[in-house]
């Protein structure tokens, strides 16, 4: 699909504080995608974020560019280039929603395929696809234009909300409750057993997990992440949160609202997120702790601890950020501080 | 399934040391299921373990509790809201049999589907279940009462024991043993082939990976955990070990009895882990290292050398628990450290 | 099959740089396989790498052996057993080489399963094997003699070059390029939506993922890895570069030829990784960081900035490995250090 840049300036709507059509004369490229600015061909739009790109402007072979508003340079350049370009507080966001005027994800048509199995028993709304060899077993709730790609199997009872896409080999257990607009990418595991065994003289006794999962509206699951359901109650994500892929929360945490959580985030039993949390990758968080609304963490933190609302936490165990950037910068000192140690001690032992 | 909290109890046996039916006039609740202290309604069971949700007895809506004998006070409090309970020293051994008498996971009646694709080679014992679209290749044998769940694909020559349950879309690999009684969930991959290059002038060198991998009896192994089999010989996990989602077993482990392995944790090749060991999530072992009997590391460890049976290790690399503890707090008092340091220079400085 | 040692010496080529085939009178034993050194049975092989198993050469009930070169004693003392031994520079490679002769992996026959579901568009080398209950969207090419096992499945317009083996319950997403020679093993999502999203005040703004995901010649990918494209552009894994289990691999990253990275590494949006760079297990490597040709991370380090070229690194944040070793020694030592800083203080407050 091919787009002018004008059409598309119009499209993109307030965001475009200010544009330029690429010089005299007004030339108006059109444009058929969009490109990362270091490979960008002629035809392509692309876009700068932050200066560390702002030299490709020079040399882009994009034809259009989203900048962002300072420096007033690239402008200049962009013009001096007869780029046509567009001027927005939030250049990423704008390349969002540019790459949205050009690009739709792969989304089969409606349809039942016919090797699909399904119970008898299954509700499902309008225009839900239904790929090869998925299984949906009894008591399940499709709502409309459910999207459920190939070899996913649903367990008895879940619900998936209205829009909801399933990709490829994921699974999602008994008694789920999906919300709309959801995305659970491809191997990811919904619902299944939470990990609850309690110790005995003869080994460890299986505590049956009779609880479910819940994913409200607009969440994100990534590929081959679980998300476990607990012995008794719910485990929760709140809605518009987003998951990457191999993302591990056990049974019983409780995640509020527009969170994001990086790869390989693990969060223990019964842990408690606050809204729009963000946890960097490989974060691990402890039984029962709580992250406050807004808090951040940093990749690879180990929280033991309650963080408080809007903290940033680093390290392991977690302390404040700017704490941590202190002390990890300290500790790479230490042979210093080391030497010292030695050459008190010696006084010492000499004056003794 | 509604019990009354009398049969209950009677059904508990001896783990129930002291009981009340719920106050004068004798009530005997019926019990139609188990909720979370916080969330249970009139006509569930619930529980108290440690005294961080002990205030709930004032205001849960259940109508029974198991609780623990201590402080004597709950037993009170209970007695005066004319709540039935039970006192134990294991409220939480007690409550993983309570919700066994209430909720059964979802297990299919025994059946082939006529989808599966079955080699001919296959054997299996009685009442075994296999779901829609599974793929079981030539050699297998199956158990009595093995439950085999849609689009699992067993390998070549794989045994697996009686009752054993295979989720959705996990992947046995060739020549593995499965014990009786075991659970692989969602996705994961059992046998698969070590990660075993060779560094050569002309790039990695394929050792290829002949050996197998063997689960004793009642081993688990979480969603999309990863269990690899050896260039020569045997990976091993021991009888009544439980592994929790996305965890990685190298190639050649040998993994003791009872041990339990929290999500995310990764050990590397050839480690040997003693029986009961504990590992909480996000732990690392490095090649060859021996994990005595009883270890416990706490999350997060990286362990790259020996670690005593019964020590309790924490940070990375490993140290004792202990003194992590210690390390850890004055790790956040270095820049106070630091700056006496740079008083100490000073002083230095100007003497010479 | 069974192998005479002079037979597996000769096919073994210019490695074996010299041989014994097993004293007076000359035995040339017959191999049927090969095993670990301290599990080995008659008629097998077994090899010594470093000292720490050199102890089993007195006991193994090895036929054959592969010894290094040094100490020369290993030679004396496998003469005295009579067992049969080949000594070379490189224990390890000619220890695969002669796997390789005894043991092939599982590959299916070709032939094409009549429960795969293939779009008739797509295109197909000779020799192909296609499993049970695959599905191969439109568009797709495959070349020759390519191996995809059970439940795969491949979403539109992917290609996958000569003899790569998908293995089952894998997904190769939409528009991916892999190479030949590749191994993808069983549940790894290649090429599937990166993790974007623009944060805006009524939430997060999904960026669409329209790039794609290039594997080169020889790559292998582990059990339930994650390999993400981006927004636009290309994620791309170099030549002859190998990933274990659990690996995530961000949108946009470009990793160079002949890597290893070893389980449960994860990669964040954009990292560029030089050729022959090998991070070990749990390493973290934060957004748009570079690494140098050869650089080595060791397990579990948190790399927050650029490597240089041969470096080796350790720590969160990453130090060079050599700071890190006395760094992690000396944090041991910080309550001693601690100690003294009381001292020193208590006598600062009594003399002023």
């Amino acid at each position: 699909m091919a787009l002018q840049f004008s059409q598309l300036v119009a499209q993109l709507g307030e965001g475009a504080v200010q544009h330029s059509l690429g010089g005299q004369p007004t030339r108006d490229p059109w444009l058929s995608g969009v490109a990362a600015i270091d490979a960008a061909a002629a035809g392509t739009l692309s876009f700068v974020e932050n200066l560390s790109l702002a030299s490709q402007v020079a040399s882009t072979g994009a034809s259009a560019l989203i900048l962002p508003l300072e420096p007033a340079s690239l402008r200049e350049q962009a013009d001096e280039r007869q780029l046509a370009w567009i001027a927005t507080p939030q250049p990423r966001l704008l390349f969002a929603q540019a790459i949205a005027q050009f690009y739709q994800p792969f989304r089969p048509e409606p349809g039942i395929h016919p090797t699909a199995v399904i119970d008898a028993s299954v509700q499902m709304g309008q225009d839900v696809y239904i790929g090869p060899h998925v299984v949906i077993q009894a008591g399940v709730t499709l709502g409309d234009r459910v999207c459920v790609h190939p070899n996913v199997v649903i367990y008895p009872q879940a619900t998936i909300g209205d829009r909801t896409v399933l990709h490829a080999n994921c699974v999602i257990h008994e008694r789920s409750q999906i919300g709309t607009d959801c995305v659970i990418h491809s191997g990811a595991a919904i619902g299944s057993e939470g990990f609850g065994f309690v110790p005995t003289a003869q080994g460890w006794y299986k505590m049956e997990q009779s609880g479910y999962t819940v994913l409200e509206d607009g969440v994100e699951v990534g590929c081959n992440s679980a998300i476990d359901r607990p012995a008794v109650g719910v485990t929760r994500i709140g809605r518009d949160t987003k998951l990457d892929n191999l993302v591990h929360i056990a049974h019983g945490c409780t995640v509020g609202r527009a969170c994001a959580m990086a790869a390989q985030v693990g969060l223990a039993g019964g842990v408690t997120v606050g809204d729009r949390v963000i946890l960097a990758g490989q974060v691990g968080v402890a039984n029962q702790v709580t992250l406050g609304t807004g808090a951040i963490a940093s990749a690879q933190s180990g929280i033991h601890a309650d963080v408080p609302p809007g903290a940033v936490v680093s390290g392991t165990p977690a302390m404040p950020n700017r704490l941590w950037l202190k002390t990890s910068a300290l500790i790479k000192r230490l042979p210093e501080l080391y030497q010292l140690y030695q050459t008190l001690k010696q006084v010492q032992r000499e004056r003794s």
